[in-house]
């Protein structure tokens, strides 16, 4: 059934030797205290936990999926899940980067980042019932009254308490403006709210006392579309006085749906007749509240995404080492053998190094996106919080949508490298495919994570934001350009780096004339701009390695390999990719839609 | 639950209209009867039978699955698979291109073709109950004595009994010489054999009356490796002197393997213990013999993908029209709707279109080999015969992996339209992504068949048979280079052509110092090469749309937009992939197994 080791010593590199975290979070007087020896600890308890207590999990909560008694409206999760989650919560993992104020550990999200794809890797479906309290946390955290932050976010952060979001209706997903639910106002402030919402991850469950949904619905006197929508808590107990949870709310779940993937967890319909409920916020700014946990949940997904290509390309791995067939091309290898281990043949290779190359990048950047946020919340110079900002909001749509795709492309790989053993469930790679797949749907189509990078992020401001990270590429640039170790690396990141603005210029001059060529050209788009992110990092991590190599370290040396890898064999995407976001609108518009 | 709407208009503009196949199979002794009328007869009524009898039962088929009784080991297919394959049966259809003298109807595989993609379209789980017979008939057509053809061809070319191809193991699949199933001579000439199977694709089921086992397996003094196996036919039930079922046969089916789709269908564990079988072809000739086999069910592998691109494509686009969701970025589209459809956004379009354009490459691709093999078997002139065996030969791992790795790209694209319903079940498109990824393993893994384009049939006789290919193109390009409203399509591909030629001989200059160097190209290469197949069916289809666009007729003026689309969006991943092929075996190879 696998296996799942956390990569305890990349994600250190990565924050120690990358990033420098200790030096950067001393800048910031919250995190003054945190040192490499405290984050490292946290991490190797937390690699104990997800791997002996949810990664055996991974595969039954897959298997036994999630189950609704309709008399009671109650959900049952998979066999021990709630066992699992108690665990969880008696370990004081929920509250780890969350505010002491409300019994939170106060850690840095750089930290908890890592934490977070080691959750993943060993079980996405359970992770998401405590990623999305974690999401109604930062909305309630940014958003609520005084009062509602008293009452409810020291239940979240315990975990003794669970979050969801209620967004999705049947008839609008995307389009959020559509939405019918309705909320009415009573003489106590409270309001009741009457709706049907679907794809609501985590909505019933018996892991938890209590669960806090957070609900978009309209006012009676709500103008139509976006700027018409509310936001509401609405927990499935209302509280008693004392904080304990009292009588049950109207709002049920009436049915699960029966899914690609991610079966250990609950996508509930859930039915609201006329469930009390409180603002949260302005009246009709729901959708900018709501805007906050949709952010966090976008980076989640990336690190949903990160956490199953980690652990489909170690599986893979081991199977290649292991799985004897045929001999090398270029001679018997095991002579010992009836066969050469299926890891000397080249194809094989390629398929476990894009696994590879893609967790390794796709780490640095989230890890990279999280002390954004670290600065971006506690750094005590405006500047740097705002330049931290503009960073994360450019690459948040980045981290949903590349990382998802590489996933879907990562698994899948490591899912062949398994021949025809890879398609049977026991292996358990065709459950990291499937559950993969969601990650480009949900919180927003990677088409909608396009379409807000090219539109809202980079054409708004004329490239403003972009220019932000060119400028760190820039500067990488100019200071690696004249060695000549380097050049590998340095020539094709400038190279990109400047096809990367002329293709920015040449779209914005073509959305000028016509609004569509930002549709046509977004989802390569994203691509392209992805690849400049990982070629950065990529150029950075080998050049760490380089200057380690004399050590004799092995893990520098395989670092400098998956780096060249990455250069020659994924960099080189962007060549169809530019071609693809080029060659304009006219060839996806021109045919008349009763022609298709 | 979708729809299928068998796509006659499109098979008919293959088949008349592209490839001429009236004029072509006159020249065929055998089919100098067959005319137009016939074939789209025939089509018309297999629309009838795979849209209303075999659709129908997919998604069903996919929920319910195959199950087995341990005690009899008999196993039970989805409700209504056996009702169908009965009517299937009485209908003909098993004998569609079979030969008259067992019993057969004596039609062109270039008409089979189309039915099998509807086949496909409608079901691929229960196609291949039928498919693998279709195989078994093939192989003992060729290898067979006569005593083995008419005992058992007439009843496979009835439908009446059923084959299977038994070669894999649990320790090996790509690598059969590995393989230890072990024959015993009898006294009756008679062999006794015992071993054990896996990944058995309808080893058991209660569709038909007996099913035929194609078994590789080992004599006794047989040398080790590939040159020393032998094939096998094992009866289910060994047949009486009238012919009908006798004895139960010492092989069963000890498990179904549960698997990421194609549920419909029995993969089954196949026990021999002792059973009796009858040598097929030479002892230790084996391979070769189950060779036919396994290349018409290459062939019948891209029939299955091209299936689902098409069924996954049409409902996408059922699904795009008619759901609204947002307003198209350059302007209202539907005024008298509160959102407009969502084909109006260039990327649905997009991903739309991907779809339409993998189908319709592959349908020209298909229906052009199916037309080569009945050349291959029936021209009067032996030249053509060699000259149609080659391309044959060549453009068959092309098939296998290059229409099944688009099926991957393009039902994902599918479901993607849907949005969060694309992950849920009922709308089925999942089915169609789950269902496709076994056609990228199964009968040669894609890096299998790329080695196989690669190495056996390019670099073996210094591209002598892709030169037969490139002068197709060479003399369209010809033909129409000065032709001002082809120029858009003859430009890119002439070039593609050219780039071709000298990518082939760099990898071949590179592999005589390293064959390492042909495991390290051979993917990328294939889909370069599958490219340019595409893109000469593309501008010859595009030729025909130019030639009748005064005629009216929209269909021309859709098939000329999906060209274009394909000009510009999908063929430039062959900048991605001659990169790619390029780069190396050193950044693959480099890293030592030890350091990963």
């Amino acid at each position: 059934m696998g296996q799942y080791v956390a990569p305890l010593r990349d994600m250190q590199f990565v924050l120690h030797e990358l990033l420098n975290v200790e030096s950067e979070l001393k800048q910031l007087p919250r995190y003054a205290d945190i040192d490499a020896d405290i984050i490292n600890q946290v991490l190797e308890e937390g690699a104990k936990f997800t791997s002996k207590v949810l990664f055996p999990l991974n595969h039954s909560g897959d298997r036994e999926g999630c189950h609704l008694d309709t008399a009671s409206h109650e959900v049952t999760t998979p066999k021990g899940f709630k066992e699992a989650y108690k665990q969880y919560v008696e370990a004081g993992w929920p509250a780890l980067s969350c505010d002491p104020e409300y019994g939170g550990q106060g850690l840095p999200l750089a930290m908890n980042n890592s934490f977070y794809e080691m959750l993943n890797s060993s079980n996405q479906a359970w992770t998401m019932y405590t990623g999305l309290s974690h999401g109604a946390y930062e909305c309630l955290h940014e958003h609520g009254t005084p009062e509602q932050k008293s009452l409810y976010l020291p239940k979240l952060v315990s975990g003794e308490w669970t979050g969801t979001m209620c967004l999705t209706e049947a008839h609008c997903g995307t389009d959020l403006g559509l939405l019918r639910s309705k909320a009415e106002p009573q003489a106590d402030g409270s309001f009741k709210i009457t709706g049907s919402k679907i794809f609501i991850s985590a909505g019933e469950h018996d892991m938890a006392a209590n669960i806090l949904h957070l609900v978009l619905a309209r006012l009676p006197d709500a103008p139509v579309g976006t700027k018409g929508i509310s936001l509401f808590l609405v927990p499935k107990f209302i509280p008693q006085a004392d904080g304990t949870p009292g009588a049950r709310n109207g709002i049920t779940c009436g049915a699960i749906e029966e899914k690609m993937g991610i079966h250990g967890n609950s996508t509930c319909q859930m039915n609201l007749d006329e469930a009390t409920g409180w603002i949260i916020g302005q009246p009709n700014k729901g959708l900018n509240a709501m805007f906050v946990m949709m952010n966090a949940a976008r980076l989640g997904v990336g690190m949903q995404s990160l956490g199953l290509t980690e652990v489909a390309y170690q599986n893979a791995l081991v199977y290649a080492k292991d799985r004897i067939q045929m001999r090398s091309l270029s001679g018997v290898k095991a002579p010992d053998k009836a066969a050469d281990p299926i890891i000397v043949h080249p194809d094989v290779r390629r398929m476990l190094l894009t696994g590879k190359a893609y967790a390794e990048g796709g780490r640095a950047f989230c890890s990279f996106i999280a002390l954004q946020i670290d600065k971006e919340l506690h750094h005590p110079d405006e500047t740097v919080r705002k330049d931290a900002a503009d960073m994360v909001a450019l690459l948040t749509p980045i981290i949903k949508a590349f990382i998802t795709d590489n996933a879907w492309i990562a698994t899948s790989e490591a899912m062949q490298v398994y021949g025809g053993h890879g398609f049977i469930s026991e292996w358990g790679m065709e459950q990291y495919v499937r559950d993969s797949r969601i990650n480009m749907i949900y919180e927003g189509t990677n088409t909608i994570q396009s379409l807000d990078l090219l539109g809202r992020k980079v054409l708004i401001d004329n490239g403003a934001k972009l220019k932000k990270f060119g400028a760190l590429v820039q500067a990488f640039v100019e200071e690696n350009g004249t060695d000549e170790a380097m050049s590998e690396f340095i020539t094709p990141l400038a190279d990109l780096g400047d096809k990367v603005s002329k293709l920015t210029m040449e779209i914005g001059m073509k959305a000028f004339r016509n609004q569509d060529e930002v549709g046509a050209a977004a989802v390569p788009y994203l691509r392209v701009v992805g690849h400049l992110v990982y070629a950065y990092f990529f150029a950075r991590m080998a050049k760490i390695a380089l200057a380690k190599q004399a050590s004799g370290d092995n893990f520098y040396k395989a670092k400098l390999a998956t780096a060249r890898f990455y250069f020659a064999r994924l960099l080189p995407e962007t060549a169809m990719l530019i071609r693809q976001a080029r060659s304009g609108a006219a060839n996806l518009l021109d045919l008349e839609v009763e022609l298709f």
